[in-house]
């Protein structure tokens, strides 16, 4: 706790998904942050859009995979040039990116409070959510790993939770604002979901943290040694080779691993702060759904005869005659109809036509 | 009973129904009979090369609407020649229809024995088809208007039944074959369909009929005396005005009334033939599925998780999770999700279409 605070914030944006439970909207090449499922725009835009009045957009940086990397920066050239788009040569989960990147802000030096950000999450209030970050950034100066934990709304089984512990020591932020965590918690089956909820200090893992690099880089070296000697291995290759080698051998060697499972459930510098704005992890055709979105493209008229209760992204025309809770997804080369609730199962579909090597549909 | 049997036929194929129910594959350009209902054939065209095995092409004639009639001739061209299709100006149910081509027939001379069938129908095994026709001719023959009756094979509602009564009197055919129609029968509910299937001597209404044209043309004198008296001032006006004025004048004049409800509930002189065939009226999408049928062009792939006993109709590859008991019809430009069972109710689809103006989906 010994750092000097620094609210000057560089912001991470993770866009290295997949996306295939977006099927068949979702494919390889225009995956599930790159697809304009809040009206028009990309889940990507909204995310660089939404921080830019905190954060001007010299200080982001996107880290992608090589695949989505022309894509992503065509759609954020408005805001970002090619030095700011971090290419990985294949995914290695989100510890080896954050890890690299927080390296790469202390050489450049003067690295302040690193923010972490999903490029495929949905936020409802951007001014909210951006106090939000001003506060967690105070308290990252601090020498924190903050996690921003959003008060949950229902018993939700489909996210992982984090339990708020007790208060931190008073600092330059709101007393109370900020907790200890005391663990986090896989997806819970739907009664011990119902128990975190009443329970009032169990808040949804968003996967957005705040930290100074030079301590995740500390507690990487403390639980992940071998990535902390990858490291070492990239600014070597990269003195040696140039970037693009030193990245090859980097995500080449790395162990694969989530932040959360690799640091955050083992440090005992791990907060919280709440946040208290819409938030969903847009993880499936539900959640799109529940949200009320359309995907641009797929907001056909639906003619509805005795049915109800059923949610149509088509791209023509549809007529529904006696049914009731589906989910209808229309494209121009494959068609989707998936009840309510079971819209994880996507994946299912994609995994089927994998082991079929249906490429033209993947 | 006084005419000589006569037992060659003339065979008058019905082709202008508009067909909603196939929607959206059936449109006001394309009606059921110019559909590929069963494989990448009309039933129109089926209709047809059933038939030629026992009446020469030369000896049909189709009559169909003025929207349709190129189409047809189209179809029908390596059979059939532009004289030998009728075009009505309006539709005007069965009776019109029925009556002009057996004035025509009978006008021509040597008019036979004239076989009335629609072109929309499935017919399963050709071959007792004709054998059956074959019986029915000679009893047509011997003045009565013969009606086939479809032996039931489940107690279906949505099909009007024959009830038979007593044989009718040794003839030129097979003693028991033939018996007088006791009455005819609106589609029954469930439990009235059970004991029809149950009594043994009631049939499905067809639609397919033989009896002398001068035979039927004496009924409609009796039961129909507007539409004989249509049909004189037709003769006239052919003669004055030449064919397609008479047409005009015939269609526009002419009540619009089924042969069944105007002529045959009415007359004591009608037999019906058992029918030992699979026959489907079909109907509706749920017909063609439960004969196992796909139209040619939507037989595309379904990929099925956790779901069964859906039947796709799709023109591109279809992805089903967690749903069940559903028709789907995807289309170029229209899809239908409609639940089994229910589709008759598609016609409330095409209704509210047109209330809307969508010229585009009909």
């Amino acid at each position: 706790m010994s750092h000097t605070p620094d609210t000057s914030l560089q912001v991470v944006i993770l866009a290295g998904g997949s996306g295939t439970r977006f099927w068949p909207l979702s494919r390889h090449q225009r995956p599930k942050q790159l697809l304009p499922l809040v009206g028009s725009r990309t889940t990507l835009e909204l995310t660089v859009e939404r921080l830019l009045p905190l954060v001007p957009a010299t200080r982001m940086t996107v880290i992608t995979n090589r695949a989505q990397a022309p894509a992503v920066a065509e759609l954020l050239a408005p805001w970002l040039g090619p030095g700011q788009i971090i290419a990985e040569p294949r995914g290695r989960n989100t510890a080896p990116a954050i890890a690299l990147a927080a390296r790469l802000l202390v050489r450049e030096g003067g690295a302040g409070t690193m923010l972490v950000c999903p490029a495929d999450h949905y936020i409802g209030a951007a001014d909210i959510f951006r106090e939000t970050l001003a506060t967690a950034a105070r308290v990252a100066a601090a020498g924190w790993l903050v996690t921003l934990g959003i008060t949950p709304s229902r018993p939700e089984t489909g996210y992982g939770y984090i339990q708020a512990g007790e208060p931190l020591p008073a600092g330059d932020w709101p007393a109370e604002t900020a907790r200890k965590v005391a663990r986090f918690v896989e997806k819970p089956d739907r009664q011990r979901a119902s128990e975190y909820l009443a329970a009032g200090n169990f808040y949804w893992n968003s996967g957005i943290f705040l930290w100074r690099p030079e301590v995740i880089l500390d507690e990487i070296s403390r639980h992940l040694p071998g990535i902390a000697a990858c490291l070492d291995e990239f600014d070597r290759r990269r003195a040696q080779d140039g970037l693009d080698e030193a990245l090859n051998g980097y995500f080449a060697a790395v162990e694969a691993i989530s932040i959360d499972y690799g640091v955050l459930e083992k440090s005992s510098r791990v907060a919280v702060i709440p946040g208290n704005f819409a938030w969903s992890d847009l993880g499936s055709w539900d959640a799109l759904d529940e949200l009320g979105l359309r995907p641009a493209g797929l907001e056909s008229e639906t003619i509805a005869v005795e049915a109800a209760n059923n949610a149509v992204f088509s791209d023509k025309p549809t007529a529904l005659v006696g049914v009731k809770d589906l989910l209808v997804v229309d494209t121009p080369d494959a068609l989707l109809i998936c009840r309510k609730g079971r819209s994880q199962q996507v994946r299912e579909v994609v995994a089927r036509l994998q082991e079929q090597g249906r490429e033209d549909l993947l």
